[in-house]
């Protein structure tokens, strides 16, 4: 395939998707060039659109193409509750439990000191002054509900979000941890028994 | 995610791509949104370039933006050997090893009864025509390499294709099966085994 000069563009322009190796690229273009030309011009247009139409949301920074998005102008929900997520797809997790009717926070991200992630890389500045915007000279969010990840990243983000939260006189909560719905004590790793047993209830 | 219509549009597009699934899309359109939509702008423009530009060889029908790909034009490549390959990796494969100086056909598939692929579908038609060119009344091609792959698809296809060349005076040979390099017998398949037996030489 070396021969072909917009082939080869191609295939490395896909190998900067994440997870796609150049096997995998070739395999791509391969099939979108003998099989599927019509979704390739489709993927084109759908990226060109999503680049010149995606922004932030302005309170709560998730994907949208408004200045804030459906979800924060949602007049029914909850304003006092604001549960902070790392990511886009943590979100629709959560809503699709259907058992949270409060605002979010997505990070589009978390701390992450190895890999060069820092507080800033990850907007908490903006988290902060989204927790003391004041409607009516008062403060709106009442509670802030850490969501993000039981991984080493996630619970060090949470740690650092309720260090910088102490002084704002807002309650914060963490989700928690425990025995997953549907699984067998046998099977269930110690430390989250441990969690179970001390957050028994 | 699912409230930002050119973000689910996005991800849908990508889905199209071979072995990417919802999660895998998701996962892509937000690291691209995030952190590379410069790589997002050139992916688009690579996908509408190689549409717009890349067609199939006139002779070997594998992918080039020219109207006869550049190995076919290459003079000092042997015209008397034709290696019939299943598509533009396989060629570049045995391109790489340096061994063959002989010009290719590529099929752009294999004959896959199971997923309707038929003769019509792999252009044997074309195959034949190529077989049969003549260049100053004589035939050109003299020895037909089969090198689909060893699966039961690229056997079928071998098949299918030495049965078409038997009417046709050319010598058609198929790679050589037998104990790949640097492999230890102990860990060799048998079907290998007893065909490295059978060709021993």
């Amino acid at each position: 395939m070396a021969e072909t000069h917009s082939l080869e563009l191609l295939v490395q322009a896909l190998r900067r998707l994440p997870g796609v190796g150049v096997k995998s690229a070739q395999r791509m273009a391969f099939h979108l060039l003998q099989h599927d030309r019509e979704g390739a011009l489709k993927l084109a247009q759908a990226l060109q659109h999503a680049v010149a139409q995606v922004k932030h949301c302005s309170l709560c920074h998730t994907f949208t193409e408004d200045d804030v998005c459906p979800t924060c102008r949602d007049a029914r929900r909850d304003r006092s509750q604001l549960c902070v997520v790392e990511n886009p797809a943590d979100q629709s997790a959560l809503e699709r439990t259907g058992a949270y009717r409060g605002l979010y926070f997505v990070l589009m991200g978390k701390l992450s000191p190895l890999d060069g992630v820092g507080p800033r890389d990850i907007g908490l500045e903006k988290l902060f002054d989204r927790v003391d915007r004041r409607v009516d000279g008062e403060r709106e969010v009442r509670e802030v509900i850490l969501a993000t990840n039981f991984t080493a990243e996630g619970e060090t983000t949470a740690h650092v979000i309720s260090q910088g939260l102490k002084s704002r006189g807002v309650s914060v909560t963490r989700l928690a941890r425990g025995v997953p719905v549907g699984s067998e004590l046998e099977y269930v790793d110690l430390g989250t028994i441990a969690h179970a047993l001390v957050d028994r209830r």
